[in-house]
């Protein structure tokens, strides 16, 4: 936890937090902090600056905190990804907020097992847990918004290409012959497959909305890797 | 996994093999291959081809391979990781097998808690594994080389110059002015801190062996997701 997320439900006075549960334990178990201890904080969706610990119990912590800055620039990536299994999914999560991403899309595809999207871990609930880590890893603050899009063709047909207009778009294909750009300017969007990829109706459906085919290279990558990999070729 | 990965020790004749635990589990589980069903196969440190099922039992599976190409190219990319937690250890070693990378030392460091030379997910047997799994999900052979090195000193000082002579080596380290490059021709090297980073006194004797520090962005990203970003950005 790099940085404490603050709520605003946090707040006792304009300047004082009391936190309670696994913030708590984290500062009193993770950094050890006593009475006078500074460490970093934000208010979720707010700025950033500094916290510190002005009481610490064994079930509560108060902190007087100051916030003074912006969080860092979100980065202008959409992710639209076919849903994977749930235990993946976390991790999938956690990754994209730590790099600062700030709308994911989790669509349906034939390849995606059906059975994923009736997982607890696919809950508002524990899709915020995740997202909230990533932005405590990060030192950021704006929570990102996490679309789940169970159909495919209303999703791709009649949504997907109001959200890309000028929007560099990219679908991860393993068989495209194009490559992967490096360091785009400006808004972009990037499709990534389920476990065994799009099958070629969702490549073509893909296409036609404006995703350009492209490969990652001659190896087939899981979604953990390949969600970084991409982002860091859009990234300027 | 995409690919069968074969040993020599499978042959049972010049072109026949017969596999038995995970991947005959995998091959009638997963695959739910009956004979005549071919798959993709390929020999540890080999060629790659195809292997045709020729019986399926309960304990072992025999097929009949051809392998006629090579597998892709290697990465020219050498990673240099603070030892990450045993748990993360085995994603990264599966993430970077999946991306091609055949050279990866783990080096001690200031934040790298001592324990976590002890696990037994840092055993050559646990390491093999992971790389292995990275493999048959690649569809690659080579398998890369892990080297432990337990003392930072000794290995940056005396080794790690000859290592990168004639290489691109950065630091990735979250004050670092300069930004990470994009698309580089030639070999590279990065160096990566553990949690928390490396401290001043490491970041300045990478700097000495040539490594220039450089930043990822405004975040401070896990290993899982640094790991794939670095490489995105080194691979042409």
């Amino acid at each position: 936890m790099n940085l404490i997320l603050l709520s605003p439900e946090d707040f006792t006075g304009p300047k004082t937090v009391r936190l309670e549960g696994r913030r708590c334990r984290h500062i009193s178990g993770v950094h050890r902090a006593a009475a006078g201890r500074t460490l970093c904080v934000g208010l979720k969706n707010g700025r950033i600056g500094s916290g510190t610990v002005t009481s610490i119990k064994e079930l509560f912590v108060e902190m007087e905190v100051s916030l003074d800055r912006d969080p860092p620039e979100p980065q202008r990536i959409t992710l639209i990804l076919g849903l994977p299994r749930p235990k993946v999914l976390r991790r999938v999560l956690f990754s994209a907020a730590v790099m600062g991403i700030k709308k994911i899309y989790f669509l349906n595809s034939f390849r995606v097992e059906k059975s994923f999207w009736l997982s607890p871990l696919v809950s508002d609930e524990s899709i915020r847990m995740q997202l909230e880590l990533g932005l405590e890893q990060a030192r950021d603050t704006v929570m990102p918004e996490v679309f789940l899009r169970p159909l495919f063709k209303p999703f791709v047909e009649d949504e997907l290409p109001g959200l890309t207009r000028d929007t560099l778009a990219f679908a991860a294909h393993p068989y495209a012959e194009s490559c992967f750009p490096h360091g785009l300017a400006g808004p972009s969007a990037v499709a990534i497959g389920p476990e065994g990829g799009f099958i070629d109706y969702e490549i073509n459906k893909l296409a036609e909305a404006g995703f350009k085919p492209v490969n990652l290279g001659k190896r087939v990558m899981n979604i953990e890797a390949a969600v970084p990999y991409c982002v860091s070729r859009l990234t300027p």
